[in-house]
């Protein structure tokens, strides 16, 4: 049974007692999805509440101004941008098989929910959820617009990103003219960086290596320095990118020693080099112009062993 | 007169050989403006050729792949994003009392040109262009839209800066259904970074210092610096936005050396603090929230005589 954007709306106007999950490691369109929604919902004096099994990060604080704090046990359970019930993450996973409605853009997504409303031709679940408020006639104010206008923007990497399309600028567009402060919201996802985050910049800028005449980059990290500035998860947002940003190069790399000797690596590659065969060399994967792969060593070894592989792969290539 | 869009649109039926004159120092909605024009107007069976005053960075050379090359004496003149006579620059100062029509999205705009066609609430010149377009009843195909996105995407910090709205936003999904690529013109506006820029990143890095107790950061380049890594002017793009990003920073200042002993003085500052007052008491001005000024003497001396008037700047605002 094909389910239609009013099936949802009935649906929600039919239950109450909402439990709103959102995935593990939470990004903006997670949290902007789940406040969206959970303030409509509120909106139609419905209880409901939003979980996530990971600490929210100081900086998404902005999306939960107005939402309601309630406490009930659950009536209707909503997933939303969760791929696979894998990403609820630990403290979620008592509602593992509990799901009654998945909402999410994701094409892999693993329909593990009693009903899923997946959309993968959006570049983010915000947009599926402005599409969802509408169909309940809920007025979309300020509040509501800042948390889809969040969600998009962040998975689009600001309108960067080859996913956004012009459906996502439209509703970014819709939710400035209902009060979404695009400036702030812009100004706290990609213009704050925190003096750790600085700080593990200068180093592995200070890393910086050239290799196969200028065609390929690497930024270093070791599990030392990444220690010594007491950075976090997010403060290593964007540093993946920084290598191939660099003017001729095609294919950059990011070497990250998680734990010692364990060495996290991320490649990224111009449309014309396939990372995920020269991750795939060490086990790992992904897609063709962003792959990782782990390896265990010391860090000369690691990157010697790295560089011989994109070597090959394009002497390969060039023959 | 008020001139409105079907008056330019007529003027430019009833002309021909039109140059299409942008400002120096180039940037992306001067040229994708001019461009986008350009291609309008051969469309139409017109001669139209772009003149500048500086040469072209080769990273808007896409703007101009199907611009035909004309050759022909001018028969109108008109200017794009061209707020005042002299931004015409040198090499086209002999045009500054023949500008038949001007074209802009400057609120200050000198309208010194015989006929003024200026929208100050458009974030980019590009808006207004793809009006007259639509109001000519030209085609945009994919050429066109994308040398209007790239003006909307340029002026607006690909939609971070305060100046983009709703508008913008619109322009810039109808350019991408009419087949602006809008992911690789991204990718080569702000996503690509020349080595000697990101040289210039990893100095300035390493100079950061902070003041006020943290609420203020800086970072410095000497004319040494600058000549060591060949920099060109837009390899400092930029940069004046670092120390200001940082968490808890509400001034940041950017000092540049451009001759010895010579320092260009780049200040952001948090909405709370009125950047161009400070760079007053230095002769300088700007706006509220980004200022400069320009001050002689050795780095030593000017570091500490622009931190003690933000010092004093600072004790005055909590008195």
């Amino acid at each position: 049974m094909k389910i239609e954007i009013n099936d949802i709306a009935k649906i929600l106007r039919d239950n109450n007692d909402f439990y709103i999950l959102t995935h593990k490691s939470p990004d903006g369109d997670t949290l902007g999805s789940a406040a969206a929604l959970c303030l409509a919902l509120q909106k139609m004096d419905k209880s409901a509440k939003i979980l996530c099994s990971d600490e929210i990060p100081g900086k998404y604080g902005f999306l939960f101004e107005h939402v309601k704090n309630q406490n009930f046990e659950p009536g209707y359970i909503i997933s939303v941008d969760v791929a696979d019930i894998q990403l609820l993450g630990e403290n979620l996973s008592c509602y593992a098989d509990r799901v009654d409605l998945c909402i999410d853009h994701h094409l892999m997504n693993q329909q593990f929910a009693k009903v899923s409303y997946v959309k993968s031709g959006f570049a983010a679940t915000a947009e599926i959820i402005y599409e969802i408020i509408n169909a309940l006639g809920v007025n979309v104010d300020a509040d509501i617009a800042g948390c889809i206008y969040t969600g998009i923007s962040t998975d689009t990497g600001c309108f960067r990103h080859l996913n956004a399309t012009s459906h996502s600028y439209r509703v970014a567009a819709d939710m400035i003219d209902h009060g979404a402060n695009a400036f702030e919201i812009n100004k706290i996802m990609f213009d704050t960086k925190s003096r750790a985050k600085l700080s593990l910049e200068k180093i592995a800028l200070e890393s910086l290596k050239f290799f196969c005449g200028n065609k390929g980059a690497m930024i270093t990290l070791t599990n030392e320095e990444i220690i010594r500035f007491g950075a976090c998860s997010s403060d290593f947002d964007g540093l993946s990118a920084i290598p191939r940003q660099i003017e001729g190069v095609l294919i950059g790399v990011f070497i990250k020693e998680e734990h010692p000797g364990i060495f996290k690596v991320s490649m990224r590659t111009d449309a014309a080099i396939d990372a995920s065969k020269i991750c795939a060399n060490f086990n790992g994967g992904g897609h063709r112009c962003a792959a990782g792969c782990t390896i265990c060593g010391d860090l000369v070894d690691v990157k010697n062993r790295i560089i011989s592989q994109i070597e090959r792969y394009l002497r390969d290539a060039e023959g």
